[in-house]
């Protein structure tokens, strides 16, 4: 059998309940710490305590990824909502499954970019840029952490989450990879092209020393909270039915041949 | 078709993004704001600003529904995470589907009997409770928000998150309907059954007055975070192999008809 | 610990893999044999080999629960499809996830009320027909496994599913329970209300036996095939980004106070 | 808006139901018939007959992905069974996503490398065969579809699928490139390495011209079956408790600086 695996993550007694080397209740939630949720699951995930100013960062990037509105994510939520309202957690899982590559896969993608020019030597990272943007332009790929189809020329959020990382001292080698891709990207595309919420993020998660194969835990968390949300407002507005009832009409049957439209 | 439905959840321009009725970029994440992910969250969800005690008491909620050590919802997030690592958001579905009534869907059923004490008029409440575990005991079935597998006699979260209630100014009628519960229950078994995590989670959610189908929500969003925190902990530690070959090698094969065990 | 639990479902050497009893290459799918998925299946599922006629049967409920059209089921697919296509699972999960209270779950609430009618003596059972038609009514509540929002007076899947049952030695106790039913129902109604899909399957899987807690699997099985084709039709004719704009598109903002839309 | 997609899976009206162009009740259930399931589903998802062979070979394909034993994938599934007994779905779709990267996913890769040798001039194919060797065992990454951890050297599942395409007519060029591999490999290594079960769906997938990014929805068919039937078993012989307290005490706390085990 393979080695037996060990945990740091908890252990409990009859009377105490541990979270790594904490006691739950004697530490963690003690009188007048007023814990906080974010700064103890940042500390659980990562095993380290995480600062005033990376706690004030993770908090807007969990915020930024809350909502988007009726996206894929939030349909299937309100989808499943309706058809089995009595399994909430099942509804929020189904508009997690969407947090896969084509939005939020493009954090980890630009990171291992970011990552890529931060371990460059200084004197070579603007050519290694310059090689990168080469690259996916020739590929035609679009360059992972930039451009919007809505927000041009500028993702608002973005722009405030690298703001926020200079309020709070984080503002260090990866945010500075982020501006030199744009910076480059800008020059030989001869036309701006925005940074997106994505790339900021992945920025921030960097400078953090967070590892890239864990981000995409930080849209997962946020976007929970987000597909709560909805599930509430469904509980007071629903729109399962009609949601249903605009795509069935939306939708008309066609052949496999082509050939006349039976509805 | 049925009518149109609205939402209050976000819209945005070309360059803004609204959460309800407040601009992300200039007002939530606003310099010198630090906005707190718990708050604009539980904002979001209910369409109310929450007081610094029901922020104090949601993060202690949030808290302690994160982690449970290795649960049938960490085994699950687990053996998914070893099977598609590439699915950081499938494996946190996964586990997220444990979230149902053998557990945390105690909170609902407690936070039911707890509104029914408290609507009941004060005098009436002791033959109400006195009522509901008569009704349960005749039954054989227990009493939700009551007892625990380990933590006996006192289950250390519940209580403590019950002085948290109170030290935030929020330990009202359904505190007192838990209190009283469990007195009564105790009376009639003529020995202590402790008031278990669910129970007081049940009591502080119903405080704050957050409708019943949505307390699951919370559990989820603590959750989240803990399942995250295991996946962290697998990419370091894995142990998903070592959970198959031991469940595989310790369950033995027996015929239906209870013949000899062939392997 | 509770006692060490067995399994009958399968077991391997280095040599030879066995279903139940059975070697899956030697037995299963052995020369000649032209081993039936449905058939393998089923049998692995209860323990017992099925019948011809059972087999006929269970064909004709597994196709018939198999597509439904552009419903939540399928919108939730095809939303995370596009989200994440790299994850064919993921999209089938949250599809799957539909097969709740709303829709399916009704097979389960028709198959106790048929199983009521059926243990009791015969002599009693019109009166028994009454008292739940009569209960049903008296609260409002829909009669599980009757009515249909489209297909009135009359659903033709649940018609040809009895005809199908009695064409294969099946229409048993079972399914005139559940004309009785519906005799009842409509003398009580003084119109007619049609028996529907779930109401028949519920039938015919009562006739087999089949426990009324694993008969949303034959639905989950029906369906998966059903998401998969819509995931087919989705690699082909995208539309999951269509259904992101049609629906973005169609509901509008409003405050949580009514006012001005603002969208 | 992007252009409206159409649909040629169903479409209904009041009196009846369509499967592409095929009445449901009228022709695909007629009498006489006796519909199989796996042949219409197939239909369904391709848009086109399937012969009697490819549906012999696809029976065997979907039994072979049925049942593994306890793997991750039925841990999931029984473990979230026993947390949420009442939605069912929810245990079958946590287990389905395990069908990832780690093993299933060896199908799709498989399957573009016999593409890609298939696609080449017959004579160039044994030097193509000995690149793919090559560069993979440079790299020293497994050759998907080949190598199984318990059944050396040969995996009996694997040989008999490609005898069942033999017998069915469909022993074309994708067996023969599988084939090649394999000899191209043994000769490589000096010693045989078997070709898997993987590698055999990948083959006979690939004869009927089932595309590679559809492969993945025939082992998430073949196994929701496998896992309904774990949770048939489970509601008889429950494991989940077992699994729990199982894991739980085999896996032992320790700090993360790796001092003393607390537990």
């Amino acid at each position: 059998m393979s080695q037996t695996p060990t945990t740091a993550l908890s252990r409990y007694t009859e009377t105490d309940v541990y979270y790594r080397d904490r006691n739950l209740v004697k530490d963690i939630l003690a009188p007048g710490k007023n814990a906080d949720f974010v700064s103890v699951a940042v500390w659980h995930m990562l095993g380290r305590e995480i600062s005033d100013g990376e706690r004030n960062v993770l908090n807007a990037v969990l915020i930024t990824m809350m909502e988007h509105g009726f996206t894929p994510s939030a349909i299937a939520t309100r989808s499943i909502y309706m058809s089995a309202p009595e399994n909430l957690q099942g509804a929020v899982a189904a508009g997690l499954l969407a947090v896969g590559s084509s939005f939020v896969g493009t954090v980890e993608n630009n990171a291992r970019l970011l990552d890529r020019i931060v371990k460059a030597a200084p004197e070579d990272r603007e050519a290694l840029a310059a090689e990168i943007v080469d690259d996916h332009r020739s590929r035609k790929a679009p360059l992972p952490g930039f451009g919007h189809h809505l927000h041009k020329p500028v993702d608002p959020r973005a722009l405030r989450l690298l703001e926020i990382a200079g309020e709070n001292g984080l503002d260090g080698e990866h945010c500075a990879a982020l501006r030199l891709l744009s910076r480059v990207l800008d020059e030989k595309r001869g036309k701006p092209t925005t940074i997106n919420a994505t790339g900021a993020t992945a920025a921030l998660l960097g400078e953090m020393g967070i590892p890239v194969e864990l981000m995409r835990g930080f849209s997962v968390l946020g976007r929970t909270a987000g597909l709560i949300a909805h599930i509430a407002e469904e509980q007071q507005r629903p729109s399962g039915r009609f949601i249903w009832q605009l795509v069935d009409d939306a939708i008309p049957y066609e052949a496999d041949d082509g050939g006349e439209k039976k509805r």
